[in-house]
């Protein structure tokens, strides 16, 4: 059995960086599978990212109904998580989001591209983004880092000249190397979490808990 | 009667959320309808936003004279407001703003369009823009999300490439859905008041208060 | 005799202000017309305006000597202040500023135009801006507002079609009918003081003390 | 022998500010040549820079091993710091860091240029920028104002019209005059080091303890 304890602190850190870097505001969600039972996940009640508590999680069956209702609102848009981790079963947590520079491009016919290293596993699609990955603290640091990707390729193609996004063989390379318990992602979840004002809800070994289905690194 | 106390704090609570969301600065202001007598309206006395408190609350005629003049001093540009409740019986809320991104549209021969889905009330003129609504609640979200509309028009624009707005059919059919009392919008509500510092402001049912003229939702 | 003890105060509160609202950062000064002595100014000591104090606050000659020097590190900029109060005998207040928007105007061909109300008395050279006016309140608003019209210019440029700036009607019309003391000129600056963290700096009637060399508005 | 631990508070200093003016995130680093041994340099442990505190600071062999190794995780990129020093005799202070309007310019085939008088030292390469200076104090000035050059020229570009970056005289004459302890540098850093919230670290005469290879200013 896992520790689900530290999964749901993991989940509120979660919820308050994404808050905290502007990914989401009033709108957007972060969410993880159960760790002990792939047909159910986790995700909060309807609230504000910035203002979830460990009280606001609770457990949704696949189909978006909740293991437990107690009447609480829920978010309509769990249906996109649900429908996720139905369809894709490598995936382990998903983020929806709306964040303003993301945006300019899902109106525009011009693609946003990978044109730094940090965006190299973005997905779109629709008036928003999701963003899915292998773990809770992968999909975060995407989260994080699509706007930025976002904001990075809009002002250089500003700038008048050429651009050069990365190739398929510098994604491919990267998502190979790519360890996400590696050093350099928990020193950013400890940062942003630090920056969020929950340093607190992160232990020195807090995203160890989050479930490696692959095993070791 | 209508709980006016309520109301009074809700447009507190709107002063500082569009204050804390850089809508309004020293200038900008924002409005509701007095809801028992379509006459007269209730507005802030001559105070920045982000320091109104309950005592700045006061009542206007349509005429714009106060119901009652203690010697404060008053927006000048209270004619907007009043000029919008004589002109638009239907209209419960109006804010007043000169919110930066929307002034470069102003000063532009091109058109600011709805983008983005909750964008697609806007209306504008002059040198900067007033919102109308149908309630407190409505007003400030409008208000709130017309400087990002810009922002996320006029990024798209610069991607160099076709922008694509959402056409009238998407328009007509976002109005047609649109509650102003759904869960999603409470949520925003009560988001933006936290981030504005005046969370204890908005009691949980909070923006039930607000006068619903066209009964439930 | 002039209440000099509240325009140092009122000078100070200009430092923050400016701060405050990214005008300065390191460098950039504010500067005020000794009320008695034409042949002097007030100006702080080097410090950045962000941490100016009362007691920073020291009376220099027009030639830049400090009228009584302590050995304190003085600002080597304070030659422009001299200069522009020697050159122009109705200036009674100064700002020299380094701010980021205004900047890319200063390396560019293309010029910054007035283009929105706030921003029409404006004067550029070399490379940051000084701006000169008849009091303390109204340099600050001046400053506060040249790089809100370089964004809001900038970004009108970028929309792809023509721009539309003040026309010198427009711009004279403005002047003439500009009152430095004016209800909204307090609003703002008891706004940007509370901003600042200098709200208890700023009393009721703080820049009534404020010399008014024409007499009444 | 120099005073190592006011060295050390520096550096701290130098994190905090460098996080706080949004030059580094969880990733990015600032070291400093060991005044006494130019065989080794100081940087942090594997700690995002905001949070770095005196106990973070290790001495490293130019080779980039530790001098004492106590199995704390340390930053992978440290060899881009160790490789300068060595290369680099003259170099006292670096900064590796990926400000996100420098990226910009790095996937663009448009050259980032000094096009204001702060941002004439510096120097790119690869995914981020690397800059290396003669102190701890300039290097990171220099490091500030990068991005900052780069937010002036990518805007001035934007402009529709010629910019005038700065040519090879006036950054001759920059260099030639440039004293990296004058009284402006040092009300830089100090003004930094009170908004970065650390002013109880920085002493009235703090950079003074920096070394000086070259004596006297």
């Amino acid at each position: 059995m896992s520790d689900i304890s530290a999964l749901v602190r993991d989940l509120v850190v979660a919820n308050r960086i994404l808050a905290r870097e502007n990914v989401v505001d009033a709108y957007g969600h972060v969410s993880v599978r159960h760790p002990d039972d792939p047909q159910r996940f986790l995700l909060a009640t309807s609230v504000a990212p910035e203002m979830v508590e460990e009280d606001h999680i609770v457990a949704f069956n696949l189909d978006c109904t909740p293991v437990r209702h107690d009447g609480r609102p829920l978010y309509h848009e769990r249906f996109i998580h649900g429908g996720i981790y139905e369809a894709r079963p490598d995936v382990q947590a998903v983020v929806h989001a709306h964040a303003e520079d993301v945006l300019s491009f899902s109106i525009s016919t011009t693609a946003l591209r990978p044109v730094i290293h940090s965006g190299s596993f973005m997905g779109m699609r629709g008036h928003g983004f999701s963003a899915a990955a292998r773990s809770l603290i992968e999909v975060v640091r995407m989260a994080v880092y699509i706007p930025r990707n976002a904001r990075v390729q809009m002002n250089a193609l500003r700038l008048g000249a050429e651009i050069r996004p990365l190739h398929d063989g510098e994604i491919a390379a990267r998502d190979l190397g790519y360890k996400p318990y590696s050093l350099e992602t928990r020193r950013a979840w400890r940062y942003w979490a630090h920056k969020a004002g929950c340093a607190h809800l992160v232990e020195e070994q807090a995203v160890d808990h989050v479930h490696k289905p692959w095993g070791s690194e």
